[in-house]
């Protein structure tokens, strides 16, 4: 996925020449705690936070150019750049958003920390049951029932916790892969359960078969 | 995981009688958006963001009480909630910060959308070895050759491309889960591929077995 994919094309962008006030009524208006401001190309020439502004508001500085940060200080990343390059720009830095740039310099979007969460978000929400089903058509010759069975014997193995096939569907059913990470105590381990599961019903099958 | 283990402690709280240029000062030392409103028992009784400063800056309102958010209008979680109650609220009203309150209705903390993104981002960032270091460790009976010669196995029948056993480990220690997801396009598509080759692996160590 790249940064692309992620960005806010909606995004507001100010020039060096605009009045402060102006500019906190667009921000208050559509919501933005920082605006890119651009030349008449569309350059990034500096940026512009909510702090910004406030300062501009208090010490009645009245243009733009006099309360933006100059671009060198400016964390971007460029259109074609990966999507996780964003995220950890945002994670290292704290930051709520970050413009965007194409290779001449443009800004062509705003990358903001909230989409990044719904994006990253996205993830956990899958359900348990989405990642048996794909388990499901990849093991040839193997049932749905035989897997929530396997399913059942390891979770009694692991836990000490008697369930019966048809309880685990329906908790697979209900919970989503965020919530059986942070059940099972992390990502490896979730996956360790699932291998397990996966080598009983591939045990069986191939006993099966020999028979 | 729970609210309380991803909110922000540090935060800064404001009261209904601060004067409006002083939070303005306040928020830009702190770099804080947002803060809670908070009567002297500490209980949240409103919401100040920088858009409400500007406002209160460009207007000539004097005290926090003039800008302020009422708190029915507040989205906040419980530091008991589970925290992806706290992802979903942020992605979903598009918010970068939520207050967190304890039972009595305190604010205790505040979660902060690039908080969030880090929390996420951290899953994100495993290496995709650690995963087979995993699987390495369940399947009793199975190298760590093996494992990766079975890899590659499942990789050329695949893709159609070859790669060694030490190419495709090499991958693997320098590629993310992050990463993996999203060249095999998507979480199921990266564990259909595991199971692929846990499949394998399985079959030849019961073929062995029998030997």
């Amino acid at each position: 996925m790249k940064v692309k994919e992620i960005m806010d094309k909606e995004f507001i962008a100010v020039s060096p020449e605009d009045r402060v006030v102006d500019v906190s009524l667009k921000m208050e208006e559509t919501r933005k705690f920082t605006t890119p401001v651009v030349d008449g190309d569309g350059k990034l020439v500096g940026w512009v936070t909510s702090f910004d502004v406030m300062r501009g508001l208090r010490d009645g500085l009245e243009l733009v150019s006099d309360i933006m940060q100059p671009p060198e200080r400016i964390v971007h990343v460029n259109e074609n750049d990966p999507a996780r390059l964003a995220v950890l720009e945002t994670a290292h830095h704290k930051l709520v958003s970050i413009p965007v740039l194409d290779d001449s310099g443009r800004v062509v979007g705003v990358v903001r920390s909230f989409d990044i969460v719904e994006t990253l978000s996205q993830l956990y929400e899958i359900k348990v049951s989405k990642i048996f089903e794909a388990m499901n058509g990849e093991l040839k010759g193997v049932s749905w029932d035989e897997l929530m069975e396997a399913a059942a014997i390891i979770t009694r193995r692991r836990t000490g916790k008697r369930i019966k096939p048809k309880e685990y569907e329906e908790r697979i059913r209900n919970s989503t892969f965020g919530e059986a990470i942070w059940a099972t105590g992390g990502l490896e381990k979730f996956f360790v359960g699932l291998i397990a599961i996966g080598e009983l019903v591939i045990a069986r099958k191939i006993a099966r078969a020999r028979k």
